[in-house]
């Protein structure tokens, strides 16, 4: 059997009979805590309480999901439907479910066994395939910062790192090739509220790795740029229109914004899979509304009175014309345009299904 | 005895033997407390901790501390030095303290009792000129807002309302009262992170008085703005200087810098007494850092790994040329420029002596 790759996020446990081990990232960073799942229910919840987010770690953990169903075509193709709905925007599940359905419709007609081994196979190529793209989007990215002065103030919102993924991240990816580079990089952290991943995540993985970083709060990301100590912004997306609209974590629109009116260039960095050519533009994008209770009772603590009325959506669009390039694992998109995403999805769009010709 | 102007924020109880009642802000929207100051120290202690706050409150307490010390010049003079420590940025501290010390050094050869008499004097009538200095720019901020559509979405940050002042507020003012002419505004909530005056304070005096709003994290004013809900801003100011560089609660040249770029028009409402004519531009305006556990520990829970570095400004500085007009009690200032300022402010500069002349 395959190994599993490392990742601190999640791994698959034992072969055709195992589970899929994953990482409780609610409890972080006061808590180290891994879960198992042995159901498809299980890996659902997971995802939808976000034990496991991050577009790229969704897509890995839903493919390791559909593994967790009978080993027949029936209940893998129900499993692939039902995964489906734990989360609306992040296109990169959609993307590995097609995947595991596309291998268990090849393999309609194989034994209980065979079709297990199969759907496995897949999943851990989806896996292995993640790790070796945040590692090739590392490398590209941190070409495309090379020009910056060594101790470079670089932003960043949500989390895209390690956790966000079966590797090493995507806009923490860059970060981290920086700092093997020696570009020293000052990572400075949006808590990204309501949900922290910032404060919770980006800023332990960057502790843990000791990269020099800063917390702030999101109100704080104009400020600290008018100060002048942010010389680009980098981060994750969660699903890129054809056009190169961006869905990435509520906050992201006013970061780059607000990068806009200080000109400083502000980046995305995501595999070609959170790619979706079927939207025109961002408009499209169905945006992920959640429960008040985010907002309100954010820390286990009333912080507002109740009953008050909120609007929470999860993800906001960055137009395509506030991101100065798109960094993926192919390369990077700069400028960003129909075309130019047209051109690099279009020229190896066979490379996605032969992970061994990159 | 002058009576105290009625207030939730902050009252004074019998006499020149009396102590100040304020309502412990940092305990809403979960709990109503009042808690009763008898010394010079434990108003002190009421500023620095935010138990009391907003700049013309702050001011109105600090007047009223000034009568809790000895009634001699020393005691006074002394009271006066040590309530300016509490907090550096409101310029309104200082300008109450001001009318305190001029009030002692004037009564310096008085008896004990008339000195006493003519202190808690001097506070009432700033108390009681902040009631109406709430009052008028209300009235200023409602005609200046006229035309806007009925139900139109109005965005404030932190809370400029009564808890921040001796009355019904300066931003907040202005919307209690369009809400009284019938024009149903309908108000956006920064929760205002890391201390949330807007979810704990704002929203619960927009709830109290069944005013139209939603709570918002403060990420999300970019993409509120970008669905064409907001028509105007309005936040307070803790200090501005010649030029009309106005210093807020941190988060507010973010909101400033994302109106401009949605073509929303951002006001300031303020009081005459926020103004600094002595700073020639918001660069000399000193910035409050505080500590920081409000950003890691905001909420009794740790949000983010221990020992992790922050950056925690308290306030920000929004330059002139992102200010529509700031509504003061005397008028609305716009274009905001050093000559119109300094117009309005010199126009009329006795009446800041003779409130009886409004």
């Amino acid at each position: 059997m395959a190994i599993t790759p490392p990742s601190i996020t999640l791994r698959w446990q034992s072969g055709t009979n195992g589970h899929l081990t994953l990482l409780d990232q609610t409890r972080l960073p006061g808590e180290f805590l891994e879960i198992d799942c042995h159901t498809v229910e299980d890996v659902w919840q997971a995802i939808q309480r976000l034990a496991v987010r991050g577009a790229p770690a969704i897509g890995c953990a839903a493919g390791y999901g559909v593994c967790l169903a009978e080993p027949n075509l029936e209940a893998t193709l129900n499993a692939c439907d039902y995964l489906a709905t734990s989360r609306p925007t992040a296109v990169n599940l959609f993307w590995a479910l097609e995947r595991m359905r596309q291998v268990a419709n090849d393999a309609a007609n194989s034994a209980p066994d065979e079709l297990a081994q199969r759907l496995l196979a897949e999943a851990l190529a989806i896996h292995e395939e993640d790790r070796q793209m945040c590692s090739d989007i590392g490398r590209h990215g941190a070409d495309l910062l090379a020009a910056l002065p060594e101790g470079a103030g670089i932003l960043t919102h949500c989390n895209a790192g390690a956790l966000a993924t079966g590797g090493e991240g995507t806009a923490l990816s860059v970060l981290f090739e920086l700092a093997r580079r020696g570009r020293k990089p000052h990572v400075w952290v949006d808590e990204t509220r309501p949900l922290l991943q910032g404060a919770r995540l980006t800023a332990w993985e960057l502790q843990q790795r000791g990269i020099d970083c800063t917390l702030i709060c999101d109100s704080m990301a104009a400020q600290v740029m008018r100060e002048g100590r942010v010389q680009a912004v980098v981060t994750g997306a969660d699903r890129i229109a054809a056009n190169g609209d961006a869905a990435n974590k509520i906050g992201t629109y006013s970061v780059a914004t607000l990068a806009r009116a200080h000109d400083i260039p502000f980046y995305i960095a995501a595999p070609t899979s959170t790619f979706d050519l079927s939207l025109s533009s961002g408009d499209e994008i169905p945006i992920e509304e959640r429960a008040a209770e985010e907002i309100t009772q954010g820390f286990g603590t009333a912080t507002a009175p109740a009953g008050i009325a909120t609007y929470n959506p999860a993800f906001d669009v960055t137009p395509a014309g506030l991101i100065a390039g798109i960094v993926t694992e192919r390369g990077v998109i700069q400028p960003v345009s129909r075309d130019t995403i047209a051109q690099l999805t279009e020229d190896s769009s066979d490379e996605r299904c032969d992970p061994q010709r990159r």
